[in-house]
């Protein structure tokens, strides 16, 4: 007898193309259907490029940091290394990208199994990355790197057979008409209609992204931003209505309750399985998205700890985004580089157990807490994040798989020939692992439970 | 018995403040007397000053040359001293100002003898020397100079007791979004609303100009800049609707046809009475508006000729625009210096020959072509622009005023204490000058005659 | 019974303060004993900065291999970046050095179990990283960083109980009085007396380096260079004529000849025990000495690749030069420090095999090559540098301690509590492991022979 | 019967090329004829280009006055637009010279009718402005403008017929070699030895000047600088030996004692005749030698002023030395242009009355201080500067002449086929000058006397 998993399906997904009209209401927008890509890719490489990668201090908030709080580490810096009238914006000309290979980062970016590729177009900087006709002499292509860095990436990452996606960021700190209509409480609207409106067309039509990663929406209302209107404009009209997916930052109170999937705050981590499909959007420089110059080793996650939080998100229903910040001139740091091609590594192994896959009933180990689950095609994978130091894994959670059948087996993901000796104690089930001088996996290690 | 003029006054001048409302139509805006301090300024002082003034080559259109005609003297410029991806906007950097000091400025013009001053707000490049809420980043306070140019001269100007005025183009070179609106044949209006307009009315709100001094709308019809409509409100609503004088630079075929005074062509010089009022804009450096830093001496126009000039546009009813090109720190080049001083010098003696005259019923005398008339106050003046070798000079357009009373007086400006000896011939007259010796004034001179 | 080792002291150590006067000729030079501290120290941290880290491309030869062979990748990159008469000595306003924190450094290399630090004082671009009086206005102080790197470096090194010494490179590549002597053939000698030689007293002098790393000599005799003169002056009148240590090139022929020690050539690691104290001078960046901007993680050593270069030098009698290239902001890229914090995690438990060590009568286990080993305290280490998968480690040059005394223990250092069981076979001896589940050290394992 | 001069040579000439051998002692170095030439040429531009001219603020002396005297302007500007530890040296890089043509220069000197020409080629900052063996790294064509500055104007100035030179400055403010021989009271002598006189040797050898024109002697004795020596060597052995001509700045104490020519100090102006020959080195820009940005127009001598200076000078036995500044790119502001081209005007006229004349008895009029003689071909001119409000010049020095012979005639240059008119008075002798409607000369007339 097979054993039934209670298994849930905790959000729709989209089973092709679909031939719904949406209203620009939440309620209209809320029932379509999750395109189905977005939950089985799993593994999202974000990255954090922009005018904030030339000081490349403190974080990718260097401009706000410096002229909102007055953060110290930015105000020595700057006056320590610039004439006293110096200009955020003069940094423009040193974001130079001399090194920028759009080939060789997608190539990356691949090798980390991730799926797909999600670029910041524009930060709340307002430099936009590529020549958008609302930023005329302040974008990348007219100054600077002298490039369409979307379009060189974008390509580069579909010939990698990643999907590609644009961040965008709905306000600008310093925009002086944002800050107008700010001053006026949003009862004006002039900068959602003279910038991020015709920004967020701009980009759609011109660079087709698959996802639209909206940032910047806290301080207004979605009605604000006319973000209803845009969105059905986005799934009814637009070049991408079939595939795109958009996350949940559409104006205050928008995230965590609308959306193609929730991203909630930054690094959001649960835990615990989640209603509605979402992302936890982290980073492996543990204090900043954009590239800091003097960031040390300490600063960057492990690759235990990186593969940790994979493991945690997908067991929960999440998607994981990886965020990385390249340099002014367009390098991707060698430490990045290495935790992309651990992880890489690891998913070669063991990706099986995270693409395509779902939440299984459980997720957290009921009795090993460093144990998560998830499931695929009728298996059970278990995923091990301390090797135990006998040799023996001990799980509660799933004990009931290997108590319904004595043709239970498991086997280590990377050694699938040797089916692993379990044995079943009151209330666990022990499994003994290879020695661990023949598992080449150096961090968390997968076992495969295939019901009997 | 006093002689009679037939004294001509080819325009309408205001009376005092207006209290009628315009339409926005031509025939309405053109009902509207011209501000009567127009007429008797005569002298403006025009200043070219933007990126242009950092490469400094060329002229002022170096940008568009350089993109657009490949002028090789440009090509060669960037060729030989800038990395191959170069572009224009990263010339914004290098406009450091740093010598800029307005009220320095300020006294150089009023020594001059101008009564006002216009400064380009924004050039055809679209970087705007103040911090606009529609060039966000690519003007002067957030990059170069790191200050509101336009506030810093406006308030020096007027503390000189000029009056102050702006020029502004409404067309930008390389705006994609103008360029999208012209690709369409004008059909689409975006530029004009989202940027030339708003900037109108931002300048005109925040800046209270006396002169607008309107450039780069010959590509399109006045419709599509609304300039009717701007007009209007300029004249109605605006905070100088009482004495702001424009000119007739708002669509194609409109200059030499609407507007407060007519400007025509660049370098307008007619040489004979207009029956509109005009401006002669004109530069000391023959060949261009901004500063060129290889320009050599022949260049600039000598004392003589601008003096002559000077005579040959009040005669004719017109006003005098000199421009000068300050250096990208801020220095109005010594040469510029000189010839304003040399101007100055000159109308400090014979001032009263230009400022609020009129034109006479000549205008060049019709035996010597050196000799142009101005008329004020019931006296005749006569501009002479070359001292006669025999110390004689010989006038004829004026010779009625002498037959008509043999207490017709004349003098030398400067000298005024001693009446000259005249005498009539067959169909002149002869006046004897004293002796060079004893004349300070280097170049050209006036004689006023004073009708018996 | 105790076995006696046959051990063979390669190489003259010096026994205490000298008071030997030296000649200036090699024969006496080479009668010096080599300062003890030298060869118990083992681990170097070389730096290579200079101007070469501001372009930071293909290697520190950046600017002859531009010049002198036209190096496409370089020739590429300046005429892609750079206006067309743009010269190396160009970079060094660009060399900012402004994350610059000696301390910071020390404390890492101190980290990395490295006991001497080098740095490059003058690379043959000729830039002077301390205000040389040889070089006014070609030096950090007066340009680039401001700053005084020798001192600010040897200060820190110091009070991180680290020796602190410096390379020096005799000749420059571009300097015309050195070419003018090399194209008379070294019959003047001009550079040398000139530059050279006052640089090397300057150094001495004023930063007492315990140290000397020279470098650049091979193209002219060491009697062009005079420096058997200047070694003489070194060892017998200088302020660190006791501690002193200086390498081999000090002129053609020289290297491997004479020297305190000898470095032979860039990565010499013979394999085999060599009779003269030398030195393995190696890079992290397989491919540079100086950081590399576009170099990838392929380029860079793995930890592994490192211990074992590290073993293999030791037990050769060699000491290991680990070479890392700063950026021109001052920054060691976290790819380095990963490098050396693992060598210096593994130092930590298995430092006892690898600091004031001798080499054993065996180097290369004859029946595992990946097997080597060194001496001290009576006892013999094998360091093992791949885990068997059997957990089983075969010897069989050792075998014969075994053979001697059925009392010999062996542990694994790290978990010393544990006597490991050894048995004889017919002419090795098999050593079983503990279980690699319980061993925290990634990378390389040393076993302790203790003799019976 | 002729009346005879009273003719005073004041100084030896030399008449051809010397065979004498001099010795390295003042006495023999002194018997040196001048070569002829040099006293007949009377006019020299002078060229003060180098770093300074890259800040071109308050001088010339714009780093010791910055680092030595904290002059105000300067700090303030320093601190207003440079990072906190910016340094001079990093000035060079902005030397950037691009409008530089050394044609158009020589073709200008020419037209101001001086004959010959003298560029800084090292000023005390010490940057050379040819690609020193000396100064590596830290001269015109290493860094900044890429150029050999002396080769390509000295191959201008001899193709526009003009005597070209070089001015060196012996000291350097800030190099620590010469600090350190400052120290030793000048008892060492390593910065002259390797410095300063390798450095003129290599000048002489390599660009042949015919005048040397040495400055920053002052600090210490001629023996510290080996000046005799040098000069021996320069006279006896040099290519330039025959025709080369120096100043008196070679020591303390030199100065206005030993030298082809005396400069004593500058802006040196007795208004006596002098025993010796000499020269008045003064500058256009009363405040300066290099070009100041912020310099305005009443900071330059007129035309009147110079000619004036230019008249006592030469009436005085003296050459004049006139100084222009070049921009740091290379340009000669069109003041200085103006005013060069108006003594050219001046001299193109007035020539014979400056070159190749020598002193007369008098020099200054006794009755009408704005007169001043010179002396050619056995006629007597007199400059007179201003022109007589009665068009009639009184003279009283030169009476005798006219006494003397009832046939002396006088002409006005410009107009010499006029004989004016003259009578004697009691004392003085009246000269009646033409109309001054009819002079083309505008600013200062000579009067050519010929006895009868």
């Amino acid at each position: 007898m097979k054993f039934q998993f209670l298994f849930c399906i905790p959000f729709l997904v989209s089973l092709g193309s679909s031939s719904r009209i949406f209203e620009p209401t939440w309620a209209s927008l809320d029932s379509r259907p999750l395109p189905e890509w977005f939950d089985k890719a799993k593994i999202e490489i974000f990255i954090h490029w922009g005018l904030f990668s030339v000081p490349s201090l403190n974080s990718e908030w260097f401009w706000s940091y410096w002229r909102s709080r007055q953060t110290q580490e930015i105000s020595d810096y700057i006056e320590k290394n610039f004439p006293p009238n110096f200009t955020y914006q003069e940094f423009a000309k040193d974001f130079t990208a001399e090194f920028f290979n759009a080939t060789q980062w997608a190539n990356l970016f691949a090798k980390s199994g991730a799926k797909y590729v999600v670029l910041t177009s524009k930060h709340h900087e307002g430099f936009t990355l590529w020549p958008s006709k609302y930023s005329f002499s302040w974008n990348a292509k007219d100054i600077g790197p002298h490039r369409d860095i979307i379009d060189e990436l974008g390509t580069a990452v579909r010939q990698a057979n990643l999907t590609f996606g644009l961040y965008h960021s709905l306000y600008e700190w310093f925009h002086p008409i944002y800050l107008s209509d700010r001053a006026n409480n949003f009862t004006t609207q002039d900068f959602a209609k003279a910038k991020a409106l015709p920004e967020l067309y701009e980009l759609v039509e011109q660079y087709k992204p698959s996802i639209l990663w909206s940032d910047g929406d806290w301080e207004a209302n979605y009605t604000y931003w006319n973000s209803t209107e845009f969105l059905a404009w986005l799934y009814n009209e637009s070049p991408v209505g079939d595939e795109v997916v958009v996350n949940d930052r559409w104006g205050a109170d928008i995230p965590c309750n609308h959306g193609d999937f929730y991203t909630c705050t930054d690094r959001y981590d649960p835990g615990v399985l989640q209603a509605h499909k979402w992302e936890n959007a982290m980073t492996i420089d543990k204090k900043s998205w954009g590239f800091r110059r003097n960031a040390v080793l300490d600063d960057y996650l492990t690759a235990n700890e990186l593969i940790t939080t994979l493991a945690r998100t997908v067991s929960c229903g999440g998607n994981l985004l990886v965020n990385v910040g390249p340099t002014k001139d367009g390098v991707i740091n060698p430490i990045y580089e290495e935790r992309l091609t651990q992880l890489g590594d690891w998913l070669s192994i063991n990706g099986e157990a995270i693409y395509e896959t779902s939440p299984w009933t459980a997720q957290n180990d009921s009795y090993n807490g460093n144990i998560w689950y998830t499931y695929a095609n009728n298996n059970v994978y278990a995923l091990v994040l301390e090797w135990p130091s006998d040799d023996t894994v001990t799980l509660q959670s799933s004990r009931q798989i290997f108590e319904a059948s004595a043709n239970t087996s498991v086997v280590l993901l990377g050694n699938e020939d040797t089916k692993l000796e379990w044995s079943l104690t009151t209330s666990q089930v022990q499994i003994k692992l290879p020695s661990k001088a023949i598992v080449k996996n150096p961090t968390a290690w997968v076992l495969k439970i295939i019901s009997g």
